[in-house]
């Protein structure tokens, strides 16, 4: 299948600068991008643009997909009794058969969003797999494993779905130090030593986490995975909120990611990530929207505005955290933290993941300056198309998912009803 | 003109119950909300909602509509260079002409998040008033003398502009403490006396705002203002973040309206308004976007899930400044701000302020609870259709303003060039 999306502004994000011209893609990848030239093989399609803009998609970087089914159904609650009464007793009834329409649902919101390819940590990981396959859409697994779960089932994933469809991938994770015992900690370190394998989970979310990990073992979360070698091979945390001098040193010197997740940290009341400070320390940072119960979208544009904003208050600064290093974050540094090289940029070769922009909107007049524009002024409305893999999946409203968008909801919504009565 | 639209699901805002039904319309006010009868009367038109929402559209507290020309010129830059470097040489060179097109280009994108009227503080207030009245949208101006400006000149266009046309009202108002001098403070509490009316301006956003009053006259902006006289009748403030005890025991017993820009606030790093404390305190909350230099959209949604978003971190707690709260101050108390007082709440009689959520979109699904999916994962993309004063102004992506979008963006943009060149 080859398309050639023409008349269109194009932002490669390889460099900040927008040039007007045309894209091509074949299947799966991008196989020209330039100010337009003669083909010597026919297209499949052509699309004019009509002077919107052609950027790579948004990679949403820490997110429970599933979670949707929760939305709004238990808010404006303190932390504890959201967690233990509302969220966990409703979680407990998920089944695969759920847990593959709820993720289908979530999709569908993803590609509002521009968002093509999450890094998703849940239950059911089978069903899942099948639900973003399904729908054309890309996703890398990070294991969750904690409690009485054991490392070689982590491994046995690992193997599994790094092998399955192109668009799956699996990185290794445990849920938290919280959540996850010592000596499954230690045997999920022996696994990244096997695999040479970045390792991922949920880190210095609250304060009372790292003050009981101070309790366990008298050092950071953060201290604690380095000291067991859970880094040795790269990964990162998700929240990354409560950091100390030490914690900043570690994810430095070991390349670690920083996924920030502002909207869900702001409605759990956990506090705002030192996302200034990972800058100044060269520590690379990308986005992620937390799951649907505690955010209550699955919206990067919310994110991305929420990321700049929330460091010009903590900073006193109206110049901190600029839009130019918000919008890197949302894409191509969100690409590089799930292992997604080839997904970072629009260049010939690359994925075809893409956005069109609108630029027409309100929101995005006058064009004095496109990045800007999008950080702080855009919105998921502005989102025209989204493609990942090179497969339209979503444009002018409709979506292209292999189901209809009513046939999804039919079969999520049932199930929601089924769970809540149970 | 009578309008029927059925087939909806609707929240009038006077309770927070969602029932379905229809509404009916005849020119410009409500004539009918109820689960559907026969009609005497024939209509003019006959719109199926689709089990959409109908609700009351939202308010906007506090704006400067026009400044749409500045979006993302001078971004991520410190305040003061932002405002007396960017803001204030660029301001120099308007004109009427040019206020007239960039209102208009600023109601445009009111409409597309459900905005149907703001409270404006800004220059050329007679082409500002021909910007609404052509588009069809309501607006209430404020006052916004400071410096030499003449109480004269406030008293005659509040005689002026409070009869020119039903769609235009106007209240006494200033720009600041530290834009106004102390002659001119007392110059419209005179005016507030003889017209027994409410008084707005600029009130605590900067604590070195409040600091500097403070040097001046020994009291806070709003313990000066209540000394003068200048809240005998009522009035309020836009922004309110700095305030001590007694700030909060004159809003309380003056009944003034505590208007929030949480957007301005983060991205100018000005600090977070004590929301809660003012819910506590029986305080009347509005919301506003301020101008698009400081937010940079005009986008009720990002306002209302930032002000309980950040009264959720600021105090800690999660189950702080529940959704519904949130809904009623961007309805209910933003008309009542405004003095519009018939734009509350979707009743026979009211004026029919209206606008219709699409609930079908993903971000609104499972439907556990619509007023916390709109105040939590709402978005301007689930604004179908925007009504004011019984007029259709925008629906399904579509603008009836009595110009063609367009033309519109093509003078208004014209006109930013020629300003920047100039």
């Amino acid at each position: 299948m080859r398309i050639r999306y023409y008349n269109a502004k194009i932002l490669t994000m390889k460099t900040l600068d927008i040039t007007a011209g045309e894209l091509w893609t074949e299947d799966d990848k991008i196989s020209y991008v330039g100010e337009g030239k003669p083909s010597d093989k026919p297209f499949d399609r052509e699309i004019d643009i009509c002077g919107n803009l052609l950027m790579p998609s948004f990679k949403n970087c820490h997110t429970h997909s599933a979670m949707v089914f929760l939305r709004s159904l238990a808010d404006d609650l303190p932390l504890q009794d959201w967690l233990f009464n509302q969220v966990f007793p409703r979680e407990a009834k998920l089944n695969g058969r759920r847990v593959y329409w709820f993720t289908r649902a979530a999709i569908l919101e993803y590609l509002t969003s521009g968002v093509t390819a999450a890094f998703d940590m849940y239950f059911y990981p089978d069903d899942y797999a099948a639900a973003c396959i399904d729908s054309g859409f890309r996703s890398v697994m990070c294991g969750g494993v904690c409690g009485d779960d054991k490392a070689e089932d982590l491994e046995d994933r690992f193997v599994k779905f790094n092998k399955l469809h192109p668009l799956i991938g699996y990185r290794l994770g445990m849920h938290s130090e919280y959540l996850s015992p010592i000596e499954l900690i230690r045997d999920v370190s022996a696994l990244a030593k096997k695999y040479s394998a970045p390792v991922f989970m949920h880190n210095s979310e609250t304060k009372k986490e790292v003050d009981e990990c101070f309790g366990r073992y008298g050092v950071s979360p953060t201290a604690l995975f380095d000291r067991e070698g859970i880094f040795d091979y790269g990964g990162g945390g998700f929240h990354c909120v409560w950091f100390d001098d030490r914690d900043f040193e570690i994810f430095r010197k070991r390349k670690l990611w920083a996924v920030t997740n502002p909207a869900s940290n702001l409605k759990l009341s956990s506090g705002v990530a030192p996302v200034c400070r990972f800058l100044e320390e060269n520590i690379g940072v990308s986005i992620g929207t937390d799951g649907a119960a505690s955010n209550n979208c699955l919206d990067m544009f919310r994110e991305m505005f929420l990321v700049t904003a929330l460091q010009k208050l903590q900073t006193g600064d109206a110049s901190a955290c600029p839009a130019d290093e918000v919008l890197k974050m949302a894409t191509v540094n969100g690409a590089y933290t799930m292992g997604l090289d080839n997904c970072d940029t629009l260049e010939t070769g690359k994925q075809a993941d893409i956005i069109e922009i609108d630029l027409s909107q309100p929101n995005m007049r006058p064009q004095h300056n496109t990045v800007k524009n999008i950080v702080y002024s855009g919105c998921k409305s502005n989102v025209k198309m989204t493609v990942c893999a090179g497969r339209i999946l979503y444009r002018n409203g409709e979506f292209f998912v292999g189901e209809p968008q009513e046939k999804i909801y039919e079969n999520a919504e049932t199930e929601v009803r089924m769970l809540l009565t149970e």
